[in-house]
């Protein structure tokens, strides 16, 4: 039996209630892994090393990609962000599905390297929706809430690309529907070719 | 919102207790309908027309071919077995998810014509159960367990053309599995084209 993890990328609007849900699914299950990303972004205040990001120089990272150690990674205005692929490979060897946190360049790109992996992007059920949960941060100004807006609009047009649609209205109702989707994905041929070839074999010396 | 119902096709080897899953389906939920198969073949003992099959002459399943009136069909010795196309539509655009119980040459050809649609195959969790539960059948001769376990075999080399694979061990867990694996079928990026499109126009033109 094939029991090697599933890989998961997660995506969705900001404001879509998507670092919560992860937060949510680490917390209430114990089958996950989150990938943690490497960045050349300098850390804001109360962001730690090794749980938020892994922090590293341009020249750390410009390595990490020579030596093929990052499983994808894009550019934002200046910075850096990538997933290290060894601990994402480990976790998924000891069976663990592992949720990758990352944008839509990024998620992509896992989906060329590992077709099989499941790509879900989260969005709140409505744009007016979207914008009063970016106000009611009271963190964002006017300003930065036209930009993510925007950016919105621009990302909408890449969901097509996504397996699944998680319409984030109720974040109980959602982390149920998402562990479950999640878990589904077992079931999905290309994670049972052992259990077939097996059961082939069986049947072909059954007596 | 895209509300037109899935298209699920479901396969299995004979054994695996998908008769008895699509019976306790159509009982405990009622977002489903399950498709009857035409056939030119002779009713057997209790089959009702209508309800069972849709018993038909051959003349009549040849003018059915013609017309376009079947979604597939195909031919097991002498008989011709075939879907007919207006009851899955008609269901479909009604919003619910319709059910064929179909064989694997039906079942791809299903998939060609609606890629969106779902197949799933049910097994047993072992070759040795399915040969159990066929002689617990107490219906079949030796010959005829011999004879369903060869096809089985055969049949096991097209279940890589499936989308998910549901080990049936215990019959009210499986009938659970099932149906959430329908219904996370909703949340499939296919099927909330109308959502993305709507939520892209709304944050364009949100003030």
């Amino acid at each position: 039996m094939n029991k090697k993890g599933i890989l998961v990328v997660v995506s969705g609007f900001s404001g879509a209630g998507k670092g919560t849900l992860m937060k949510m699914l680490m917390e209430n299950y114990d089958n996950y892994s989150l990938s943690i990303s490497a960045t050349t972004r300098a850390p804001r205040e109360g962001e730690v090393n090794g749980k938020d990001y892994f922090f590293v120089t341009k020249e750390e990272f410009q390595r990490m990609i020579n030596n093929d150690e990052l499983l994808e990674y894009a550019q934002y205005v200046d910075n850096y962000y990538g997933t290290p692929r060894s601990y994402v490979e480990s976790e998924l060897e000891k069976g663990k599905d592992v949720i990758l946190e990352i944008e839509i360049q990024g998620a992509l790109s896992i989906h060329g390297r590992y077709p099989d992996s499941l790509l879900i992007f989260v969005t709140p059920p409505s744009a007016k929706e979207l914008k009063r949960r970016l106000i009611n941060r009271g963190t964002e100004t006017e300003e930065n809430i036209k930009k993510r807006l925007n950016r919105a609009a621009q990302e909408a047009v890449g969901v097509e690309n996504y397996d699944y649609i998680l319409i984030n209205d109720d974040l109980n109702e959602s982390l149920e529907r998402l562990h479950k989707l999640i878990q589904d994905q077992h079931m999905r041929v290309c994670h049972q070719l052992d259990f077939i070839s097996d059961m082939s074999k069986q049947l072909r010396t059954l007596e």
